[in-house]
Formats: C-alpha cells, sequence, structure tokens
C-alpha cells in the first residue's frame, strides 16, 4: 500500500487448537483479523460452551485478541495493536431446525456459518454427496434470514448446485471463505470457474486456502505456485474479491481430522487420521505477510496484494457486518 | 411532576400472557417500561426459545414495545411513542450450572435474575424451604459475574438469610422487584423490616407487588390500602428507592399458577390450582397510572408518587446497566 493507511492483513479461516501462543503469534504476524471456526458439527448448546470458551479466551489474552462484531472492531483492533477474531460456524448444526436461532447465535458474535459442511444438510447439499439437489427449502429461509441479520454466508464446503444456487438466491454477496480453483487441484472441494463467476457477478469473495488437500501440489506446493493459482483466480474474481482463508489447523491434535470428517454421524473412518503436513512457507501466522513474496513473484502489483492480503476481506465486511449495538 | 420531563412510567416485574391487545394496554396506560419474566423453571435451551418468541413479538409489534437493553432504550421508547420490555428470568435454571451461560444471557437480552424462585437453587434458597443456608459456593460466583456484567440481581422470591447475605455480597445494589412489607401481610414471600433495611442501605430497590397473595387484604385490598402500605414501605426505603413491581398476570391461563409452584420437580400439587382475583382498581396495564391516587391519598407528594411509579426505577436503571453495544 502506498497510502498512509496501515496494511490490514486478514485470513478468512483458521481452526487452531487456540492458546495464547496463537495469539501472540497473529500479533508478529501483523494479523489485523482472522476469521475463527467455533465448530462443525455441534448443536446448539455445545457451540454455546465454545462461545463460553472464547470469552474467556478474550478475557484472558484481551491483550491480544478482541471479540470483532463488525468492520469497527477491525479499526479498533488496529488502534489498539490486538487481532480481531470474527467468530463463524462451518455446518448450520447450531441452528438446528429452528430460524431464530440464527439471530441468537448473531447476537452472541457468530457472523459467518456456512450452509453445508460436506454431507446433506438441513439448508443444502454438501460437496462429498453423490447428487446436489441444491438449496432446501429451510435453506432458502435461513439465506433470507441471514441477509436480514446480515450474517456471512459461506459456501466452502457445499456441493457446486447448492453453492450456484445459494448465490443466486442470497440479497447479499456470500463468500467461500476457504477454498481454491479447481482445475488447478482437481477436488470437488475446490470451486469450479462457474461458481467462481457466479461468485464474482454478485461481488462475492473468495478465501485461497492453503490446505495442503486444496493446493495444486498438496504438502510440496511452492509459494511460487501458490502465487500462480492467485492469479489465475484474480482473472475472474480481480483482486479486490480475493483474499486468503488459509483453513490453518495449528496445533489441533491428529484426533481432530476424523472429528471434522466423522462428527458423530458415522462409525466408519472417512478418511486419513492424521493432517498432511503444511507447505513449509505457511505453518503458523508468523508465515502470513510471507504470502506477499508469492503475490508479487506471479505479478501482483502491490496495490493487488495488498488487496488479497486483507484489503478485499476489511472492504467485505465494511459492506456485509451491520454497526453492532 | 412538575418539570418538563414527560412523566416515566415503570412496572419492575410482569408475566402476562403476552398479546398484541396487552402491549397496546401498556401504551394506553403510558407505561414507559416493563420488567418481563421470560421464565421460572426452563433451562438454558428452553429459555433461548422462550427468547426468540420475544424476538418475533418485538417484530411484530414493533410500533408498540422494543427490547430494552439498557437505560438509553428507555429514552428511544418515549421518544417513538413505545413501551421499553426489559427481559428478566425468576429463577438461575438458564444457567445451569456454567458459570458462562450468565454472559450468554446477558447478550441475549437478559437484564435481571432471580437468584431463587421458592426452592433451593444451586445459588442460594427459596423462601418456601424450612431451612435457608444461605448463598452457596456458586451463588458468590453468580452474584460476581452478574455485577462484572451489570445484570441486575432480584431476591424476589428469596429466603431471608439468601437475601441479607446477597445484598451484602453484591458489589453493586439489588433489587426486590416484587415484593410487600411482611408485617402488613404475613408470608415469607414478603420481606421482614430487617430485609428492607439492608436493602436501603446499599441503595437497592423494593418494587411493590400488587398480586393479591401479597396485598395486606388480599383481593380485597383497597387502593387507599395499598397506598398505606407503600407508604410504610416508604418511610424505610424512601421513595427513591421504592418502586411498582405488580406481578401481574394477565390472561394466564390458571396451569400457569401450577407451573410456577410446582414445575417439573414435583408430582403433587403445591398451591390452589387458580390464579387468585386481582384487586378490582388493578386488572391491567390500563390501571397502572390510577395507583397515583392511592399514593398521593396516603400522602405522597408529587414528586414522590412520580418516584414510586417509575421514576426510582428509572434511576435504578441508569445507574445499574451499562449502555449496550
Amino acid at each position: 500500500m502506498t497510502s498512509d493507511a496501515p496494511q490490514v492483513l486478514i485470513d478468512g479461516l483458521q481452526y487452531c487448537n487456540w492458546s495464547r501462543e496463537i495469539f501472540e503469534e497473529m500479533r508478529r504476524g501483523g494479523l489485523t483479523a482472522v476469521h475463527a471456526t467455533v465448530g462443525y458439527h455441534e448443536g446448539f448448546r455445545e457451540t454455546v460452551r465454545h462461545l463460553v470458551d472464547w470469552r474467556t479466551r478474550f478475557r484472558d489474552n484481551e491483550d491480544l485478541i478482541l471479540l470483532a462484531r463488525d468492520a469497527g472492531d477491525i479499526k479498533r483492533a488496529q488502534a489498539t495493536n490486538r487481532t480481531a477474531i470474527f467468530l463463524g460456524l462451518q455446518n448450520p448444526m447450531p441452528m438446528e431446525d429452528d430460524i431464530g436461532l440464527i439471530e441468537m447465535l448473531f447476537d452472541l458474535g457468530i457472523r459467518f456459518m456456512q450452509l453445508t459442511y460436506n454431507n446433506q444438510s438441513l439448508l443444502g447439499c454438501g460437496w462429498m454427496e453423490k447428487e446436489d439437489s441444491g438449496v432446501t427449502r429451510m435453506g432458502r429461509e435461513a439465506i433470507a434470514e441471514m441477509n436480514r441479520l446480515g450474517m456471512i454466508i459461506d459456501l466452502s464446503h457445499a456441493g457446486e448446485r447448492t453453492a450456484l444456487e445459494a448465490i443466486a438466491l442470497s440479497e447479499r454477496p456470500v463468500v467461500i471463505s476457504h477454498a481454491n480453483p479447481r482445475w488447478l487441484r482437481d477436488s470437488n472441494r475446490n470451486v469450479s470457474k462457474h461458481v467462481l463467476q457466479a461468485l464474482r457477478e454478485r461481488e462475492g469473495l473468495l478465501g485461497l486456502s492453503l490446505y495442503p488437500l486444496h493446493l495444486p501440489n498438496g504438502s510440496d506446493t511452492t509459494l511460487d505456485q501458490f502465487g500462480k493459482m492467485a492469479r489465475e483466480a484474480a482473472e475472474i474474481m480481480g483482486a479486490e474479491h480475493l483474499g486468503i482463508g488459509s483453513d490453518l489447523c495449528q496445533g489441533q491434535p491428529d484426533g481432530v481430522v476424523r472429528w471434522m470428517r466423522e462428527g458423530r454421524w458415522t462409525r466408519e473412518a472417512q478418511a486419513a487420521a492424521s493432517f498432511p503436513a503444511q507447505p513449509s512457507w505457511f505453518g503458523s501466522n508468523l508465515d502470513f505477510p510471507g504470502l506477499s513474496q508469492g503475490l508479487l513473484a506471479a505479478g501482483f502489483d502491490e496495490t493487488g496484494t495488498s488487496l488479497v492480503l486483507g484489503g478485499a476481506w476489511h472492504r467485505f465486511i465494511q459492506a456485509s457486518l451491520p454497526p453492532a449495538g
């Protein structure tokens, strides 16, 4: 950035084994804001327990982090040298089948919710199902309610049809907080050109993932390859609609992979029981600013680099979240 | 009131069978604010469902009422000709045994909580137990947490010792939102002179009840008798620490009496299965302003009358509730 405004670094998704050390690394890495996942398969009551744990973290680490409810909290974090943590859900389980719980979760601090997580949900279809029948009846209601409140709809982990329908149905721009172009890593977990185009047309945002299974060359993907991937994504999205959603799961025990993949819905192993190795150049929040090298090497200018590393997320959040209080 | 400020009328406790008609009566009765009970024996999840129902009421009747979170909302209600509804709990069941849930309930709009409701709770002892062992270990924690957040501690329905200990333990003034002097109606549900003196010493507030079983002459109590009772209470509390907590249960089916008294904790009938008849001069919010006649007849001046009908509650709320947002 050539302006006097301080650089805003935002990571659009992390699910670390939260600790003071990790929050200190966020500070040393210069992270202005992070969208942190609160849960996957937990119902309402369990989610509230997680939220209570988050309140304790905010109190115990109030010199490092703060609970962010709106864009003003990003400014507040900057002004006090802290990281603004936005809370989100990767699955709509916490709302159960009660549309009113979306508002309750919003009031408790939740600002992002995925409509699906891999499997069919009550709202739509995840990418792992054989057939995607699109946004459900209740899904339409949930989208309208999230639009009303200003809770950001996240289509990561959604099936293709569900993603396209949700983008079209939502009156507000939506995000895919952590995924990569599918043509560079052929997994339905990643996003097709068609979805990206639809997302862009509705002013949505893509957060590029650094999770090895989403990267072109897995754990061996280089920073240059990441930069090139970002360039290809920017050709569709434009840098102003492109960010990072690293999917960083730092410090999580391997059992957490199985929790993510299997929850309580199966008795069978659904995936490898361990996390893949991170790329050598991205192991923690300390490595976040270094992503700029890959972006600059791939041809982003300073403004574009600055947008991808946080500026685009910042604008999106400013346009999306209503002022709290 | 001789000043230009509009008269503030506040009822410190109601548990009506809420309907648009009742909210219209609040408006016609000139009620500026009402503290409404959300529940008695419900756990956290059920309470959240009640809160969702309240959100629906606020949306469906947004021309008449608003959800009040702080004293500013009383002003907002005045400015828009609506009634500010403060939400509260008559029992700590919704916090289960999780201190963190107090903050969650606060964020969802709860501003009052009783430490006990008739029976022993996890926090202290209700007035119907044979022996009151005072504020429990967890009760001390809950008082400190409510003080931290600014949730108002309500000692209605508490036992004598629990009430005295809670008044002493709380760093902020507390209330007895709906009860009467015990020497005028001998029920342990009412409050002794000793408790009132302790309450007054710590800047607490008493809301006078209009529930027949708390009144000197039951359903036959006259408005003059009510006024005299208020005078006796004011001799200890002063009008500036005296308000109304009518305990109005308008439109409730009789089964609600049993729900209040028996919850799910007993299989035996604990009380008469019907509500007693209201005094002829207080059957709905329409009758609220008429209480002034009883107060004036008993010797309150205009200022004192104005304090008892809302001014004292207003000051208390201004001093107690932190600004929201």
